[in-house]
């Protein structure tokens, strides 16, 4: 069982994250977290913030010499910008007077509508919204993209790879029919504005943040996950809670901002007939099983098939619109626009990074449970046993 | 914590569940638990199986005269046609001769895809697919439906209601714009043949199932379900696993056959700018607060807002089409055509009365979490604590 | 992972437990589920409920023709005195007039020291004791027995076998020095009318029943479980709740009327120095290891090490003593005396039996925890690749 | 649901902590968290590196002005050695000429009995015991010490104690029948040598102490934690793992060198008989229960009683005996003596601290699991709600 904790203010000294559980031998170094925090800051549409912020990375525990030592590795950002904030966000009381007239300490009191200010304030007792903003921040995301890097670099180690890119950028859509995206095409969509291995859309998406920034507006979109070479049996129809389609949604849906996901043609496949809507099974010439199509996203009944494992998620546009939407002053009454605080018009394509990261947890998470090992190389040996003793079909 | 399992084959001697942590002073009786499996049955394009099938219920444990004792409740349901497969399910074992030439108890070696068939046999290391569909069959969803009209009844005494609806099937979908159903309309949905609130749509749906049906194909289709009146702070945006939106996408993405799950207007909202996309915040005259729109599904940042809570789910259509799809025997390595067992063109009907109870489930656990009590009067106490002391907001 | 639920109440019309996640492949019949039922019957000691109660098993799911299908394994245990409990004990509403003179049904109103009656009753809010008694009995370890016996039977397919025995009764105490008995030795324990492996000890525990139950008194004492040959490296250093003793204390204190429990020496080790308190580390000549003594139960810093893994639980003298004891009455406030219900002496060497079983769970699920698989032959395979790559120490 | 993680190796840069589920409201501050690590350095007996090391603390996040947000709390402690252990313990790839000759650096292969050394070398495949003892010393009890002194201040605002002190060394025990120290008696205790009540007990442990130092020895012991008004119905009779005394007793022996817990009167109970070893039940005055003696340490059933939790710990003499283990060199296979690397005599005293810590981490989620709430006066407010309406017996 894999477990895994962040913890962290988005203006805090900085933010840790604990994963438990990974076996010895993964090869990570600090080098690897930090390359994984920059991907994360990519995409057009982001604001100032991402720019001058840096992410200081700490490995505190865990590894040794770049080499995972079986024990909870942690991980530590540090915040650039902390001295701007040690007074307001101090774990420690301070002098009441030297933050009275700060304007980073005033009391957000014009909840945003979207985020978790509102409901926040009515379930933790607060009459204002900092205390919610600073952890519902998708900031956040940072330890989940760093841990997922951990669990990347196991899976890569048993010669599992993820890639995530773009599909929709608010109307956009990239040309349906795409041959997907493997691990060797991560630099061409890294490099793209938007992640999009469609040039055609994504100079068309491009557009679209620039016509929406002008507007005062922002934008929502879809990112698809890719996972190949996962071995067949990830997963399990024997109990809900253990399904592969079940943990990933959950992973995904857990994710600031999503609102939808999708298994493989998801929704659309709800539209079809029987005979549009799965994977017909072919014979390898080597007595091994495939499919003639994609359409289950490499899932069936809650497990891997060993097909690539496709999903999307559903992101909605970022909820602090320049132009503010109408809300409450809480502390007043009046009807007001809600704070605003920030100016990205979209994180859509760096949510993509995240969501990678979020499904190479989950697919680390079901290589252990299916294989355990306490160090790769016992694990590796697991699944190439399992693998080699799969009963090929005779011809 | 609230806990559940279920076990059974499908064509075993029964099915049963247990669900723990639930408080004492819950009323239900086997009764209320036939009707809900009645309900799972209801829904046109349904084949001769849900009709000849009976569903005989036990409680059999942690209920007396009719009042949950807060121990866990235990629920048997027993499969009417056992006879027929005593020998060839049976838990011990039996004369190879006697089961030797039984049609029932051939080998299924023509894997269905869309089913657990491949996938299982390859994981579990078995040479047929009987010992994967007995569990990888929906029918396990009856225990879900029974241990979730226990937590409907919780909510219920606590005042919080749940519906489910179809909105699609196949190609054909309800008209936009209409009002959400409530608890009150429960009986009028269930005696719509599609459960659907559209009488329209509804007849075009029964037109789409004949269709579909006279091609020897099968349909899929979505369904929503709604929560009323539950309480703002359900789940927490304090980490990704008690978001209240990722435990629904899991809990829903775990039923057999979902390919999506959508939180309020979910991948809609990705096409749209943020002021079209979040919900403005009001202030009521008794100092409360609402929304103007319910395009969040009454989740924001992961916790309930106290707007009413909508999640849809999209399901594949069957994957076992009477046409039958291509696959490989497993013994002889041709192709050939998949098994086909039954004959339903479609459970998307049926499929929100499964969705509604893995809701109920969720939003129960929920509850527990927030509120506690080891009793309905405690957890109802404590609630209604909370509400009473959320703030009012001032004129 | 592998998970368990038991329910039912002790006088309901029986006992169910699911245990899910074990592998495919366990060889296990409803007769190997009754003897391990019988065993839970032993016991010099116990009243006339032991011998006119039996256990009527039902293996409802998760095993077909004698193994395992890697679903889960329901086992449902029936009271054959439900007849006499059908009106007091139901799951749905009775007539209040066919029940309203019934003893059976008369509110228990004198709690009992020791049982869950008190604290029950104000934890839940009843003014009656029923409710909580028929579920804290003790007849609810018959579930874990049952489960305890698949997972026993899983592990014995992989070679690790347990056994267990009693080492004291109230004064007495077996002979120090014994050689630890193995799997070889149930027979001639559950033999004896004590389970007690030292035959002089044994007679004079027979005198102290005999005596106690003259004198109106129960008895308390001390069983012993082993594990041999379970492998080196279950349980983890890693994290306090990865540890295998931690895992092994909370099943064992878990029990009913359990209050001590120790890893090998225990508490005694605390009375000693150092260098009497530890297990040398020789080489054997094939270039294993192992220990001289087996001071420390086969386990340190949570891990097994490959030597017996050795654990005792040190059970209360049962609770409802027949001279009865001092109490309330909660409807009265009257100072009085506790109900008493039962005429057991004591259930120690029984317990054994109830210990042993929680031990094969603990370890069965660090097993699979390790070495994953989701057949046996798997985890087999992946146990047995472990240990032969084990490194051999040089000579 | 509470949930926390440690990380953090002995030797590494630090450790790190993250507790998450907690309500908002806590008052906690660096100074506290502070003053808790210095008290697990406390007691006779111990070495040098006590004195010479220091616990730099940093609360992370989760905290802010001295109050925690309801967010995750983090706590880092760091180690102001660790520019000696740069080189050694480095996260990242160091150049091998400059650890080559670091005595630090040296391969430990003789593994001493008693610790995670040689079960952990053949579990995670290591050639050396350095990656397992970084992570199985004892060093990692801060991280818990920490976490569980904001476990402590929640429960004290609550109005809920914690005290822990010793009861025996080696083979100097406390005099029988002492009153049960509250939390108005931790100054004296920490001021004592070996943080015992009895001065006179502690005179004779200091004995020991010299002497086990003088004869190149270490010495085990026992230390009792008590809860104080703790509210009954904490933990449930309904599962094992929901039980008070299973949870108390996973948590206590999951700390390093534990080998025995107790609840209550523990071992001892089970040598006596029924009426001696429950506790009778009265009225109060007031209509309230109460127990004349206070055999079961507080819990039956597995639930607080609303008296007094009391629960005892053996600790095993420390490992790392100065006179050294036999054992064998992994790498040339000659017998030898042990690595020896510490010179402490005894961590019996400041164990105490640490089970103490545990005890508070178990009492608070099991308050969050009853009573629930998102601040701390939420998690209030139902708890007197609940204590308010036991219904009082009558006179």
């Amino acid at each position: 069982m894999m477990r895994w904790l962040t913890a962290g203010e988005s203006h805090g000294s900085g933010l840790v994250g604990i994963i438990e559980g990974l076996p010895a031998g993964i090869e990570i170094t600090t080098a690897d977290i930090q390359d994984a925090l920059l991907r994360r800051r990519l995409g057009y549409g982001r604001g100032a913030r991402m720019k001058f912020e840096k992410d200081e990375v700490t490995i505190i525990s865990g590894v040794r010499h770049g080499i995972t030592l079986g024990s909870p590795v942690a991980i530590h950002i540090a915040n650039t910008e902390w001295p701007k904030w040690e007074l307001v966000m101090n774990p420690d009381p301070v002098d009441p007077e030297e933050i009275e007239g700060l304007a980073r300490n005033a009391a957000l009191r014009r909840p945003r509508p979207g985020h978790a200010d509102m409901a926040g304030m009515q379930k933790f007792g607060f009459d204002e919204a900092r205390p919610l903003l600073e952890r519902a921040s998708a900031r956040e995301t940072a330890t989940r993209v760093a841990l997922g890097r951990v669990a990347q670099h196991f899976l890569a180690q048993l010669g599992i790879r993820t890639v995530a890119h773009t599909v929709r950028m608010g109307e956009i859509e990239i040309a349906p029919g795409y041959d997907f995206p493997t691990a060797d095409d991560v630099e061409t969509i890294d490099a793209d504005p938007l992640r999009c291995i469609d040039p055609e859309a994504s100079a068309r998406m491009v557009e679209a943040v620039d016509t929406t920034k002008k507007s005062g507006e922002t934008l929502g979109g879809v990112v698809e996950v890719l996972v190949h070479d996962a071995p067949v049996g990830l997963g399990s129809h024997i109990h809900w809670d253990r399904r592969l389609d079940s943990k990933l949604a959950g992973a995904l849906m857990g994710i600031q901002a999503m609102k939808g996901v999708e298994i493989g043609d998801g929704f659309d496949v709800a539209t079809r007939v029987g005979s549009d809507a799965h994977d017909a099974i072919i014979r390898h010439a080597d007595g091994s099983v495939a499919r003639t199509t994609h359409r289950a996203g490499g899932i069936e009944a809650g497990m891997s098939t060993g097909e690539p494992i496709r999903v999307r998620v559903a992101m909605k546009p970022i909820a602090t619109v320049p132009r503010a939407l109408a809300t409450v002053d809480v502390a007043t009454g009046q009807a007001t626009k809600a704070h605003h605080q920030r100016s990205d018009v979209t994180a859509v394509p760096a949510s993509g990074v995240v969501a990678e990261a979020m499904v190479a947890l989950v697919i680390a998470g079901e290589v252990l449970e299916k294989f355990g090992g306490d160090s790769v190389e016992e694990t590796r040996r697991n699944m190439h046993s399992f693998t080699a003793n799969i009963k090929p079909i005779p011809e």
